[in-house]
């Protein structure tokens, strides 16, 4: 009869390659059961959306049939909990994730979107924040325009506002306030305290990661949001032209200034290429060649891929279906890489500190 | 001999096809000169970039040879005094036009760009002001990246921003007075007073037109721009995405207000579609089809022109080339075709007052 301890013994022989340290050490096996011939446990991983799973699993396996018995049958269950951003407990969500870009139109509200609908595919309690006070996209590209969220009191009396629940994820945009033919001429205290309230007064309820769709620019919703929040890290979009890409900079520098200090998780290249269905070899580069990789480089922060232009992901954003609740779309993949990415990011930012 | 009195009565014959009256009422013909057979006259037109020069040239030509003797040499000088928007005088610059939006990314900055510099190759006296305080593309459009202003004392001690010539328009942008590697969190109430500044405290000297490329939204920018300035129109630039065009509405609303009350010239649908070079006869409406002029037949403003997908423009943006310098570009002649839409908007608002 093999021991919990020996099962433990081997297991700290894994080590999880992201955060470099043992599995054991880490505090991720529990549940250790042990009956005849069989031994089950638990990895809890600090994402469901650990591009490492498989990997993980496999080196447990191996790890119990090297060092006790190679035909013991293992039960192991893959669980996460995901590490939280200290000071966001109040809010009950552990993770928030910017997206943001500087330049407009680059596909912030794209890669947000689907952002978010990818890591609720991994299986992540996830939310999604509209943050565009002057051009909200969400309503359209989720199918919810003239969507109106309740307000429920609590029972200590204060009034929350319900986010509207679409594809599995908690979604609050500011378009479901406003009339969407109407123009919205505020200034910036009026669109901080838009913001400040669809942050403070919804419930939001439990959240692994909450996705903020950000506004082009660097102004007053940027600042307002990253000094009033513990924001967990942002992921840069950008196109590949030499004008996006110098948006793109002042963006990542906002984030890096010393008042500021919120990591960045790395860039998304969007609209990289063209590939005519007609000529299926080829990729025309309208805006220009590898943009976000030499970004990506300069600045040492990861690349999380990148996306061609598709006529599929216009329409998609257009007609309430975000091209990520397709799991057989090939470009769907190319979104769960990159969240896999950025949970990965996630994960080693917050085991380090 | 003929005299003036015939040739006035022969030119009362001629209408300006815009303005629905005669160049004679509209004191559109000066500097009558009678020499035995032959006749000059000088037409002022209300724009260089009148779409109907032409044909207002050939209708005189004929009106005379027609009403007073068809053997007699005509000598027609077609010229132009811009027509102003009352209220611009204290500038010194006849029209101020915004280019804009709500939606990020569609174009903006690029038909601003073509569209100053088309209205500059008809003859009109041009200057161009990037008003987008978070990510001034100009400089970079513009080969003026580092670049900096001088300013200069006048003899009554203000001091005056002088802008920069470049391609024969005046051009400023905020991007000139910030290091373009440091991202600009400013608040509103910043924002504001830098735009004041470059419109108040500059040597913009005449100006037929100047040209604004406005910011993605419809924020402190846009409500200072449009309360604090006599405004002659504005254009609206979108992509075909449905998206895109829901910020339309919302930009081309906020115009519309009765607080705010800007003629709206016109729609300018970008990014149309692409053609690669190998299929020439292939049109991939990568975005969607046809949602410009779909929206300018709803709000019932002129639909001043597409503009297709094309490496050379995102690379002229990029390379500082702007691609309306080249006369022979097939691109230019577009530009060229909306500046004089733009134009003649202009100069039938302007009338009709
Ligand atoms: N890879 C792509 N291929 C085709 N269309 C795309 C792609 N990415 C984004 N789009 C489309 O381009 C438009 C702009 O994208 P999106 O709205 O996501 O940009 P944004 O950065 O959020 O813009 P804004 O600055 O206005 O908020 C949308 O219509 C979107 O559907
Ligand atoms: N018709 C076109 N074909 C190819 N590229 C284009 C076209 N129009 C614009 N671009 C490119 O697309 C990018 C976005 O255009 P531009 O900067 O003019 O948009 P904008 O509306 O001013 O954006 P922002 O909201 O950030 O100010 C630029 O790199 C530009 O060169
Ligand atoms: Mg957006
Ligand atoms: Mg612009």
């Amino acid at each position: 009869m093999i021991t919990k301890e020996q099962v433990l013994e081997a297991l700290s022989y894994v080590e999880e390659p992201d955060l470099k340290k043992d599995l054991v050490t880490l505090n991720m096996i529990q549940n250790i059961v042990i009956e005849d011939q069989k031994v089950s446990f638990e990895v809890v991983l600090t994402t469901p959306a650990c591009p490492l799973k498989d990997h993980i699993e496999h080196a447990c396996r191996n790890a119990i049939a090297h060092f006790i018995d190679k035909n013991i049958a293992v039960d192991v269950h893959m669980t996460s909990r995901v590490l939280g951003k200290e000071g966001n407990q109040l809010l009950g969500i552990k993770n928030i994730i910017l997206v943001s870009s500087g330049k407009g139109g680059v596909g912030k509200s794209t890669v947000a979107a689907n952002l978010a609908l990818s890591l609720h595919a991994k299986g992540a309690k996830t939310g999604l924040l509209d943050a565009d006070i002057y051009g909200p996209s969400l309503p359209i590209m989720f199918g919810l325009e003239g969507e109106k969220p309740q307000s429920v009191q609590h029972e200590d009396g204060t009034v929350k506002i319900q986010p509207i629940e679409k594809f599995g994820i908690k979604l609050l945009s500011i378009g479901f306030f406003t009339d969407p033919n109407q123009p919205i001429p505020w200034r910036g205290p009026m669109a901080t305290s838009a913001i400040k309230q669809l942050l403070n007064d919804t419930d939001w309820g439990d959240l692994d990661y909450l996705v903020i769709d950000m506004p082009p620019g660097t102004g007053d919703i940027h600042i307002t949001v990253a000094q009033n929040y513990p924001i967990a890290g942002a992921v840069i979009v950008t196109t590949p032209q030499h004008v996006a890409l110098a948006d793109a900079i002042k963006g990542m520098g906002m984030f890096l200034m010393d008042s500021i200090n919120i990591p960045l998780l790395g860039i998304v290249e969007n609209m990289a290429y063209f590939t005519p269905a007609e000529l299926p070899e080829n990729k025309y580069y309208i805006f220009g060649k590898g943009g976000g990789t030499r970004l990506a480089e300069e600045y040492k922060i990861p690349f999380l891929g990148e996306i061609p232009l598709l006529k599929g992901i216009s329409d998609a954003g257009d007609n309430g279906f975000p091209i990520a609740i397709d799991e057989e779309d090939p470009t769907t993949k190319a979104f769960i890489a990159i969240a896999e990415k950025v949970a990965q990011q996630l994960s080693i930012i917050q085991a380090v500190r």
